[in-house]
């Protein structure tokens, strides 16, 4: 006996990705429905073999399944995620809109899945460079606390969605044929350059991907005064966002400790031999479920300062990989 | 009445520019000569509309010029430069082998032009990634002393000279093609990915570019025991280093305090209206003689937390420019 599933948004990015986990994990699935706007309604996506066809999300409500994915934006998920919970979906949902509500757990499965007890029909997942950061800083709020986190990202096309990687390999062509790069979907161009700005920005002269990673990091680590803050940039790789962590630990924690925690964490690859040019890159995390993280060393000048390189696939830990977690936790069919 | 200018590794990134400065900024040079390795000796480049044939260093002394530019590797230049030296030139050498050298100045003409008072007939030029980060980071240790600087880098191509464009135009092309990326000069894939990873790694777990960042920072800031660490990556740039750089000051300063002074200080552009995606890119600073700033704001845990984002050309102020303006300080023809 397995589940009725529901993918909104199945045609961008996430939303094929959590299609093709839902086989590759083997979720229980007995019905699969899909839905997006209506420009790419009546597409097909392959599920174990079958073509499964996409519906209007404006003519053909969200009903009759158990478990909703919802991978569209803020906006519509505002509208649809509340009316789909009405419906008696339990709705796991991608955007931005509920991860701060403190009625909607905001979950990591290999952080805080206790959280998930308190549900009420929806259940965030976070922003793709929040989940990755929180993996590997996990172990070391747990082992001896924070004191500060300072984070700069290096965050692939792929996570504005598809037609920002059209963007990113139409420019580059272009600029390989000696032409000019032509900006559409980012305010500047994106090949062969990049640009410290992701999401619009607020006024405390912060964009809202690094207000994200700053608020959503303190409440899936239940630390609401946790000093952290971050700088993000939109670099030219396709898939994996990369993020150079620095901490600064409430306790001493060398860095062969933080390693030794690292590889026994849930979720986590360690890939730390410098001296053999071991260490996580986009390319190689892409494609793979873990977060991968390197580069551990401690600072020259605070020995409680310890750097951190953290690697994962923003589609798949960083979005579909947690949502379906999330679903398999809820589903008591699968640990994460 | 001019000088007898030579440029060593002329035909390399960094040497060409050199020549094309020569000639943009006027430098009075009377005679021109230019060396070479033995498999580019032969070529040659125009300077004031005239081709000058570069000498095959291994068959030709570096002699007869009263200044000299060093574009090459730390080795070469270990040999070479103390010769030009003998032979009487002032060497401007832009190689690691003497930064650390106490008895050579290693300058950035906009944050410690005095030290060139000491010369002994040769000054170092810092690293690239050094050079953009003293001129933006000097005015705040200046107004109120630096207490702990954290920095990220994003790092360009051609930071690894001309083979290292080149692959990461071939692999990109391979890429868009359907194809695999070949690495020849890296150690990694470069097209649509990025590393963390710039020159060797030291037994510390820093690899060399992040101690020339920590140790040349300190050397020219005058603050031998100034707290600061760095993660260095390589980004699919082709020119252009930006860097993410948090640093806490030793008394308040507030954010618009940091943009005034950075708008008053030498060498600095301050590109800082987010509100309008204003805020610099390596793109826009690619042929600049500026330090781009922008990003400037206050860390929102820390009064004494600030953030910038820190874009120069790494050909240009990162090598050449900063080269050339220390030959103009030293001919005492033309103000920095």
């Amino acid at each position: 006996m397995g589940w009725r599933v529901g993918v909104l948004g199945a045609t961008g990015a996430v939303g094929r990705e959590v299609v093709r986990l839902l086989e590759e994990r083997d979720f229980p699935v007995d019905v699969l429905r899909l839905w997006a706007s209506q420009r790419s309604a009546g597409e097909c996506l392959t599920f174990r073999g079958e073509q499964v066809e996409v519906a209007d999300l404006a003519a053909s409500p969200v009903e009759g399944v158990d478990f909703l994915f919802s991978a569209v934006g803020d906006r519509v998920a505002r509208e649809v995620v509340p009316a789909a919970r009405r419906a008696g979906a339990v709705v796991i949902d991608k955007s931005a809109a509920f991860r701060l509500d403190p009625e909607v757990p905001l979950v990591v499965p290999e952080v805080n899945p206790e959280d998930l007890e308190d549900h009420r029909g929806i259940v965030a997942s976070p922003n793709c460079s929040t989940i990755q950061l929180v993996v590997a800083l996990a172990p070391l709020a747990r082992e001896v606390g924070l004191e500060k986190v300072v984070v700069s990202t290096y965050q692939s096309v792929s996570g504005t969605g598809r037609e920002a990687v059209e963007e990113l390999y139409e420019q580059t062509r272009a600029v390989l044929e000696g032409g000019e790069p032509r900006p559409r979907v980012y305010p500047h161009p994106i090949a062969f350059n990049l640009f410290p700005h992701i999401d619009s920005f607020a006024e405390t002269g912060y964009c809202r991907e690094e207000m994200k990673l700053i608020r959503e990091t303190r409440k899936i680590l239940h630390l609401p005064d946790l000093a952290i803050t971050a700088t993000v940039a939109r670099v030219p790789v396709v898939i994996g966002h990369a993020e150079a962590v620095w901490v600064r630990t409430t306790r001493l924690l060398p860095p062969e400790r933080v390693r030794a925690l690292l590889e026994e964490a849930p979720g986590v690859v360690v890939r730390d031999e410098p001296a053999s040019c071991l260490y996580p890159t986009p390319r190689e995390a892409a494609g793979q479920d873990a977060v991968l993280v390197g580069r551990i060393r401690a600072d020259l000048d605070d020995e409680r300062g310890i750097w951190m390189w953290v690697v994962a696939d923003n589609l798949r830990k960083g979005a579909a990989t947690n949502a379906v977690q999330i679903a398999e936790l809820l589903a008591g069919s699968r640990g994460s």
